[in-house]
Formats: C-alpha cells, structure tokens, sequence
C-alpha cells in the first residue's frame, strides 16, 4: 500500500490536515472577548477579554488566561482564589473577533461566590446558584 | 382582607419587588458585549453588541437587538434573514458590564449556515452543525 492510497483510505484525516487555523481580529484595542462556557453543563460562567498573549499562556498550560482592562495585566482565572479552569477547547467566531473557552471549572466563576457572574435578570432576579463563600477564599 | 395581608401571603411577590434592576455600565464606548445562548440546547451561538437602545428594543420587542459597530447602527436580529431570536430572559453579569441572552433561535444564528457563529476550534476544525445554506437566505 502506497503512502498516497493511505491517504485516501483515510479522509477524516485529511480534512484535519485542510483545516487551517483560524485568523484571529484582535483590531484597535488588542484584545476581544473570551465567553468561558461549562463544558459539561453548558452553562455560561462569565466573560472576560484576551490578548494574543493571554490565548497562547492558555493554550500551553491549559488553564484558562485573560487580559484585565483595569490592572492592564495578563491573569490566570483562580491564581488567586484556586477556581482555575480547565480549558477542553477553544473555539473562534465567524469573524475571528470573539472567542468561546469550553472549560472544567474548579469551584466558583464569580468572585461573588456564585458558580456564573451571569447569576441574576437584568431586573436583580437571582437565578444563579452560589457555590462559594468568597469571604473563605479571597483575604 | 386587606392590602397588607395580603403582601404578606405572597412572599414570592415580595422578594421580586425587593429586587432591584442591575445597573449596567456602558463605558466609554457606550456598549457592551451580550452573548446569546439558545435557552433549550445551551449552546453558544453568537456574541454582538448592544447600546442601551439595543437593550430596550430588545425588551420592549421580545426579540433580540444589537448595535453593528461596522455599520454604526441598531439592528434586529433575523430582519433580514427571518432568522430571529426570541429573547426568553436577559442576564447581567456581575460587573454589569455583559449580559446574556436566553433565546429561542429561529433557524441558525451564523450568517455562514452554521446553528452557531463558534462553529470552528482555533485549529479551524468545524465542529458545529451547518442548519441552512446561506445562498437561500441571502441575495
């Protein structure tokens, strides 16, 4: 069996090979949103914003990584209070402006001590749970 | 039975009263990103942004609005397409500066055919689900 008939004998692996990687828009301002979403839920645990920076540290160690707009400094998510996330996958939007990080995450999301920061209706409902006493964690 | 008495026999009422609205924080750019999540599967299907008007129309219409930082312009999701999101709840996040919508999507939120904008992983593997051919939705 040639190395070619191989290659046809296994297309999966071809369009693997086809895929090329996505070309990320990071425009004016150098960062764009990254939706960390539950992997195994579904749930949608909060968002943040990346730098090119912050998706490559993300990318080699597996924990998640974001940029903070007001310390203006690259941060892992739960370098502080243990509630790392592992990131399963990264995905890209259409446009390449926006990312989706499909974690396990350890804890809570919120430093308010809910699982998600998206705990409450834009009218103060709260439809989150907690899971986290932030007092026992943050000092 | 008066008035009071029966404030008293709701408490549901009650605790929906004592919620106030979240305030939300649009920056010095005047908006915010909103992620919009299919409210049955949970999946991820787009980010945009919204102005304080987006959100309004969003309420007032019970379908999803955003604002086009391109075009510089209010638009209803699906107007063109037909590929409306009814909007089943709005949340904020903690910092109130994002929110989520919870939508009943009609046909696919990504103008490329797929169910989702996030339809590709970093690598540019697909691993979403294409649901409409975008030739037939848009001349």
């Amino acid at each position: 069996m040639t190395d070619a008939h191989s290659a046809e004998a296994e297309p999966d692996d071809d369009s693997e090979a086809e895929a090329s990687a996505v070309e990320l828009d990071f425009g004016e301002t150098g960062r764009i949103p990254a939706i960390a979403q539950d992997a195994d839920t579904g749930e949608v645990l909060m968002l943040a914003y990346v730098t090119p920076e912050a998706v490559e540290q993300t990318r080699e160690t597996g924990l998640a990584h974001y940029y903070s707009r007001s310390r203006e400094e690259l941060w892992q998510k739960g370098a502080t209070s243990g509630h790392v996330q592992h990131v399963r996958e990264v995905r890209a939007d259409c446009d390449g402006d926006a990312l989706l990080y499909l974690v396990e995450q350890e804890g809570g999301a919120c430093h308010t001590g809910y699982e998600s920061c998206f705990h409450r209706t834009l009218d103060g409902e709260v439809v989150g749970e907690k899971v986290f006493d932030p007092d026992d964690v943050y000092e």
